[in-house]
């Protein structure tokens, strides 16, 4: 099945050709200028294949609510032009094929869990933490939706108590996930870029920390089965056994199930998908638009 | 349709029989001693009456996968010869009648849910805050199973500064919501009881502050339409607009839906079904297993 795939993001647009497995066989790159100038690009480059179907994993926030007048809408971004954008309706009516939207980790979620590291499971969790921090929840098979989607990034979390800027950076909540644990907030704690912060540096316990609390939260609210950090800042492999153990401290022995216990290095990974979990995913959501 | 629903507790074992409807037109009460002792005569109650299912709200942890070989034990619990014990294939065989099981507050999620304070909605959070904190969620739809079941009373929380016991009072977290915020705690840390407590004391402040942590993370973890909030504590009625205001400040108008900016009072709720959500959701489940 040929299917089209954008990625929208804040600074560019990635529109890619593929199938329902994921294979990609075309790619284009576009900067996220205003509406009027990037939409009409991508609907060009689009229109050049014989796609059966559109996947886009947009930035958020999104209007996913099927029922909802602005359904597949961009809603309160301050990205100037991208405010109640209708790029869902406007790129299915120019295109003329069945197009389906999440956002672009829920994109990510959907991907690792139908090919990548969550394959065979029924629940995960997949999180970016980069220059921002987001998620994408998969809970009985299927992308979690509700008032909105999940914005897993603003949790408010127990502070380290080594911690010198404990409040975090985001300017919307004290003491969030995001605030505490994105990319940038190496550089306003330590002053110094988390690519440049020494391994044996407190930075990186209480990073590590931080998304253990995480961790800890996805096993007891959404009770995942396998949780799946990618982004930046996860670049730092190191990260990824410094997590699992202080996320089995925090447990502490209360969830007492095997797959916790005996297999953490298998609930805390990497993408299985590397850095194309957004890419299949809009594929992955064009297939499914396809086929209804 | 003739349902029974067993509401299976560590010092009570309430059976009741009903319909798919939620009525109820007989009940009886056990206490919870050994197994061998308690079962007979629960065997002994339901099958005095022509029930075409029986669902169960259980204590937890339980076993809820499917395909499991011990699905429908209770697991890993203290109670005296309860942990690892076969309640639901014990009723089944003994009843002879198809039965479901989930945690005594998946039950009333699920009751909240189809007959309650989220009737009509996708999503909510049912959770009880009394002498422990625990939640069942339901997401698009369905009750959220995964690794075992949400075990939502363990999140750990960002500390009120003027809380003299920030680590609370959990014997296995430190900082958890159980641990700060369920009945008890109000004994240990003010040496007075919730009850006793005069509602302008800084310990109901407190309070509010964690519960409006839990709705914060319900809405951007879950996004949850609906955080329904039962038990003990929520008796204290003033708590709600107290949990509503801390709710919005703590999320600074980062989710920028209606319900939340303008309807809160809808989304935090007390119980629809007053004290009968336990045994209406397992009526419910009594229900779903007799229509498979």
């Amino acid at each position: 099945m040929l299917l089209g795939a954008l990625e929208a993001g804040g600074t560019k647009m990635v529109a890619s050709i593929g199938d329902e497995h994921g294979k990609i066989i075309d790619r284009a790159s576009f900067p996220t200028l205003s509406p009027s100038e990037t939409m009409p690009a991508l609907i060009a480059y689009f229109k050049q294949h014989a796609i059966e179907g559109l996947g886009i994993a947009c930035f958020g926030p999104l209007d996913l609510n099927h029922d909802s007048d602005t359904y597949g809408y961009i809603t309160t971004t301050p990205k100037q032009g991208w405010g109640n954008y209708p790029i869902l309706p406007e790129l299915c009516s120019a295109l003329g094929v069945p197009t389906e939207i999440d956002t672009d980790v829920g994109a990510a979620a959907l991907a690792e869990f139908e090919l990548g590291a969550a394959k065979g499971l029924g629940s995960c969790l997949y999180m970016t933490v980069g220059t921002g921090v987001g998620g994408g929840v998969i809970a009985n098979g299927a992308l979690v939706h509700g008032l909105v989607h999940p914005e897993v990034g603003h949790i408010l979390l127990k502070p380290h108590p080594k911690d010198p800027t404990p409040n975090g950076f985001c300017p919307f909540h004290e003491g969030c996930l995001e605030g505490l644990a994105m990319g940038p907030s190496f550089d306003k704690r330590w002053g110094i870029s988390s690519k440049d912060l020494p391994t044996d540096h407190i930075g990186w316990e209480i990073e590590a920390y931080y998304l253990a609390q995480l961790c800890e939260m996805a096993i007891v609210v959404l009770s995942s089965e396998c949780i799946i950090l990618g982004g930046g800042v996860m670049q730092q492999k190191f990260l990824f056994p410094m997590i699992r153990e202080q996320t089995l401290k925090l447990l502490n022995g209360y969830v007492a199930h095997d797959r916790v216990l005996n297999h953490i290095d298998q609930m805390i990974v990497e993408p299985g998908l590397g850095i194309h979990s957004g890419v299949t995913g809009a594929l992955l959501l064009g297939a499914h638009a396809a086929r209804k």
